[in-house]
């Protein structure tokens, strides 16, 4: 048969199967209570109170705790697999730095971290969640920091991680360190804060790692 | 009475109030569980039962659970207030670094972690903790770049935010990115790890902010 003749039936929308509605609004729920309680809280029944559906569907679904949270957090913070690749360094961090930060100020921001803090309590619970995160942003440092060497703008010693510890770890800080009071203002300016925090960790690479010639 | 002769008894060895050692060890039991499960599974019940002493002590000495995480924090998280004013900008910020790392990599590391993830979460209750401790934090970073302006070695416009947000999440970023298995040695590394980003983050604070003439 045809690709076209098998085409999936639309994620939303009525005629749409009824488990995939009921799983929707679990892993919703389930991301929203991850990040307001943490794991030590997080049970199946919360969800299925949050979530407004019954608990068989979910115990059906996933039978313990730890398969829903690893399905929310997979579903809501493994950052998309694309590489960045605007053509020049300078625009490759700060696009990777506007992700970043949109992240942070967007409704999975605290559940992110939260899995990051918890990684080290629950590490056997967390590791491989944390570790596919981790790993697919440094797949994504690499490839920028290998396409600035390869465009002559740094040197081939340059490595990424001190360029994007600094840089996302930067980010994060900026958001950690502001109280809750001024955050709405803190979201009209994160524009100017992510040029400048670019431009601060630019100019320390070039520097650094300058390029050869 | 002479001051000599009202010395306060010493905090530890025979002799001291049966209190101050009740104090220590729940405050101790607090923090420890506080970093494991979370302000959301933190119970009173449970700060006696890890510390070994009775529930009526705790009850009388705390009422409400959040009053005795909000001590236990206070004794553990809050930073020094003495000023790092080593002559150098390049030793004040390394001073600064390796504070920082060890308290990451020392045993109240995660507790402040979550801490400022749940400020997010819960900022009636952590607010005010959280902001003691950012305000620590402001007072020693301004110190640093104010000397550094008053000796000439950065430029009157420099800001301490991005300079402090670098180098401290930068290694905030570090021990969150590295999993569990090579902590040792990432401990045993930190060291070189600390005079790396140190030198980055001063190399890009000088060219943003350089000095006059």
């Amino acid at each position: 048969m045809p690709k076209t003749a098998t085409a999936p039936k639309p994620a939303t929308g009525p005629g749409r199967p009824r488990d995939a509605e009921v799983d929707r609004k679990a892993l919703q729920a389930a991301i929203e209570l991850y990040a307001e309680l943490g794991w030590a809280k997080f049970t199946l029944d919360a969800v299925a109170r949050r979530a407004g559906i019954g608990k068989a569907a979910i115990y059906r679904r996933w039978p313990a705790r730890d398969r829903l949270v690893a399905d929310a957090m997979k579903a809501a913070l493994l950052p998309p697999e694309a590489v960045i690749d605007t053509g020049t360094l300078r625009e490759d961090l700060r696009a990777l730095a506007r992700s970043t930060m949109d992240h942070y100020l967007g409704p999975y921001g605290l559940a992110g971290l939260r899995l990051h803090v918890e990684a080290r309590a629950h590490p056997g619970l967390f590791a491989e969640l944390a570790g596919g995160i981790r790993h697919t942003r440094a797949l994504q440092a690499r490839a920028i920091v290998r396409h600035a060497i390869a465009r002559g703008e740094l040197g081939e010693q340059a490595s990424p991680a001190l360029i994007l510890d600094t840089l996302l770890g930067g980010l994060l800080t900026h958001v950690l360190a502001t109280p809750e009071e001024p955050r709405p203002e803190m979201t009209a300016r994160s524009s100017r804060h992510v040029e400048d925090i670019t431009a601060f960790v630019l100019t320390a690479a070039i520097a650094i790692y300058p390029p050869a010639g």
